[in-house]
């Protein structure tokens, strides 16, 4: 694709895609884009100008066929194959990541983690060897890996997106609290759980 | 306040607090609207229009005053004041979640844990004890706990979640992979880390 939908159009393609694997291992076969897009919080009208931007996935007044758009998603997210993922971090949350089970079951599987902490380093986490982040240019380079989790205090994670992204690194998950600046070319999800409790206070 | 905002500019005011507390801290006393969207990637205008659903802000021409502004979002999000939270599941997440320490730096305080594993309850993990899931009603209710981070397996996560309700939790961050149905007035965040993998896949 030469041309990008909008990035919060972006972010709810996985949610889409959640909703419509759920339904998919239920057996069901058609869904309005009503009951699609009231599993995911958006009014049918946005759901259908989400799907617009990316090809013509339903009959009109027929709804989605589930496995199909379910399918067409994963392809538009290109999450219809494996991705190896680099971890760095060996600390609790790292421990957490890489025991998720989650990731693997969507496909993402975390094959190597970094860590500068020398106790740390060749102790063994979720299977893996714990390697210094000397290594890490080699290393991802000569695995091909292009998505790295960022499980770093907030005042290194600067420096480690930067090394992350002169070893190649396009494609980032934050989980330090602090807003990265980096390329054009590099993407970031941030996990922020404050945010996300600061905005749930709001209503209380 | 007896109508609210959407929600997604709700979801928007943690970043507005994070950024201009960020510039608190470095001591700038004036930002314009399009610097402060710029820092969280929205436009002036959408920042100028989430804003004013709130009240009035900024002066014309003149930006906005960080401490003020930063002071003001704090108050309307309610975080102005510390918030006691429960913790649910003290598996390898619950670890890393009750050692984490940017919740205490934004007043956010783990103060009970609870899980039903009886190998776990009794241990002390974040030097709290962990509570057996039966006494759940009788901990919140005492303590006054209208908040809880539920880190538990998705197969249990929705009865988890009712048992939450039922104990008088009004807002819930929700680290399990699936979409609870709960009561309109229970507010829930969603931590979705393999959605937001997938959101990034898609440029790569």
């Amino acid at each position: 694709m030469s041309t990008h939908a909008p990035d919060i159009v972006v972010r709810r393609l996985p949610l889409y895609l959640r909703a419509l694997t759920l339904l998919a291992d239920r057996g069901q076969e058609i869904i309005s884009s009503r009951e699609l897009g009231r599993r995911v919080g958006v009014s049918a009208a946005q759901l259908r100008k989400d799907l617009s931007l990316f090809g013509e996935f339903g009959r009109q007044g027929l709804g989605y066929e589930v496995v199909y758009l379910r399918d067409q998603i994963r392809r538009i997210l290109q999450v219809d194959r494996i991705w190896h993922v680099a971890l760095i971090g060996a600390g609790a949350l790292g421990h957490a990541l890489v025991n998720y089970p989650t990731f693997t079951r969507w496909d993402f599987f975390i094959n190597t983690v970094f860590d500068n902490d020398p106790a740390k380093i060749g102790t063994i986490i979720g299977g893996l060897t714990v390697r210094s982040m000397d290594r890490l240019g080699k290393t991802l380079q000569a695995q091909h890996i292009e998505i790295a989790i960022l499980a770093v205090p907030a005042d290194v994670a600067q420096q480690v997106a930067d090394d992350l992204v002169e070893a190649g690194i396009k494609a980032l998950l934050n989980y330090a609290p602090i807003s990265l600046v980096l390329p054009d070319d590099v993407h970031v999800s941030h996990i922020d759980p404050v945010a996300s409790l600061q905005a749930v206070t709001y209503y209380l």
